[in-house]
């Protein structure tokens, strides 16, 4: 398989594999969302449920387009038409979860249901966000921005593992994860760097498979091979990564915005952890992100 | 005054203002130092002293261009250096402090010692950083990306004062800070957002002087207005923040890092808290971030 290196490569690899995903969208009545699925459906790279309120998603021409490919389900309470949604996941009618304009706790509550929902006990519900920034040779993914806090020791793992598994999917056969930290020094002064020397060791140890973890490094440490070699770091990420794992959700919220404003970057992100994949992007997103999440979400399902 | 906007201006403030600070430098050894140097002589903003070894120092041409504005002082070892550098600041001989290619944490030790040093009992030493970011209007100060790890409420009081000082210096006379965090949210979920509400409190009752403080925002929110808008965010930053105060040094430094890799931004930046301004650029820094680092300090010596 070829690396996928950008998210034009992205949507004609979906569209030459000739499968069809389908995603189940809990209330798709706003510009941005229908603008995602109309392409999505343009591309022929997916279908859809529309579960919400009927006589608002019929009136929307994008989608009435492709009549047999999208089917519309009227529920007007947003906290049953999640619900329903989940249960379409479940039955094997869906493939992919998306939130419209429902608040991302609503969708969640859902989500995370023990009885009806989709996480499984134990499993890690974190975000991978995957950047196409124009001065970068190649995707870069980015966890955690948006839902762990401060990630633990092991859930640290569980977030390199997801992000390892997507990269394989996206033909990065030997992914390059670089753990972002202040200074490239393992010291007691800063306990994150001494669980980063833990997961290099477990890498060592080829606990992560087809993978290159390294760290503590900076991000330009991690971006670009003329700073590390300024500061005399030699790593085995050489200025390359694939993945940036970020100390917390502080660090990784800062690294996701500014780029997001002081570049052009395209942007993509999906919940990691539920049985399906789950686009969730948020009300500053662009119907372009929104569309490259699916994009993400399809050859990731 | 006038609002000093970008760089130019600020070289420009300094040589109308006619006044030349005199700066230590130890252990100046180093291309993008004498180039620094070199340039704060031909604008006439500084003198220099330069501490280290004579044999090399004498070999630099530009500086040899101007020999009645530097002052060579022959000291091989860097710790004897770093010693009698911070003497002459003691006695009133230099106002302004500059790292050459020596450890920081050398310099650092001549400055905190308790007897002979640079740093009062009880003043904080942070470090405030100034970028001047080309789709950014003004100049942007960042604190703290280099030195402190987990700021306490009350160093981070200081942070902010020692920020407003030096906007004030720069003519912005009401800087608008701005407390950044992953979410608006204020929650016990966020111990950091409780923080920031009392800062904001602190503010409203003036304690700040010309100045105003808001968040908890994120990055986006604080320095584009439209992002604030789209997320419904009143604030009174507006999107026009001039100080950004970052959760921790790991966010602190993400920005920093990202900003310096991904745009055509120049930085500047000093430790805040000793006698004097004190320049201790990176490795990886240029020239002219060493440069504008000088004139920065010259400002607010």
């Amino acid at each position: 398989m070829d690396v996928i290196q950008n998210f034009n490569q992205l949507t004609a690899s979906l569209k030459a594999s000739g499968k069809k995903k389908r995603i189940a969208v809990v209330c798709a009545d706003d510009p941005h969302t229908e603008y995602a699925l109309s392409r999505a459906l343009e591309e022929g790279i997916a279908d859809c449920v529309l579960l919400g309120d009927a006589t608002r998603l019929k009136a929307y021409p994008a989608l009435k387009a492709y009549p047999d490919r999208v089917e519309i389900i009227h529920i007007t309470d947003v906290d049953r038409a999640a619900r329903e949604a989940v249960r379409l996941v479940r039955q094997g009618k869906a493939d992919i979860l998306m939130k419209g304009i429902i608040n991302t706790d609503n969708l969640l509550h859902a989500i995370l249901d023990k009885e009806h929902g989709l996480l499984p006990k134990g499993r890690l519900l974190t975000h991978l966000a995957c950047m196409q920034i124009p001065s970068y040779n190649k995707l870069l993914f980015v966890t955690d921005a948006a839902v762990i806090p401060n990630p633990t020791l092991q859930q640290r793992e569980e977030m390199i593992r997801y992000a390892i598994r997507v990269c394989h999917r996206f033909g990065i056969m030997q992914p390059r994860v670089a753990l972002i930290h202040c200074t490239e020094k393992v010291s007691p002064k800063f306990p994150l760097s001494l669980d980063y020397a833990e997961l290099v060791e477990q890498d060592a140890a080829g606990l992560f498979g087809d993978a290159i973890v390294d760290g503590p490094m900076d991000v330009k440490t991690a971006l670009d091979r003329e700073s590390g070699l300024v500061k005399g770091i030699a790593s085995t990420i050489e200025g390359q990564a694939d993945v940036l794992i970020f100390p917390d959700i502080e660090a990784g919220n800062v690294f996701y915005k500014t780029i997001s404003l002081f570049t052009d970057a395209q942007m993509a992100g999906l919940l990691q952890g539920p049985d399906c994949p789950v686009v969730v992007t948020s009300r500053g997103d662009t119907g372009l992100t929104k569309y490259y999440s699916i994009a993400m979400a399809c050859l990731t399902a």
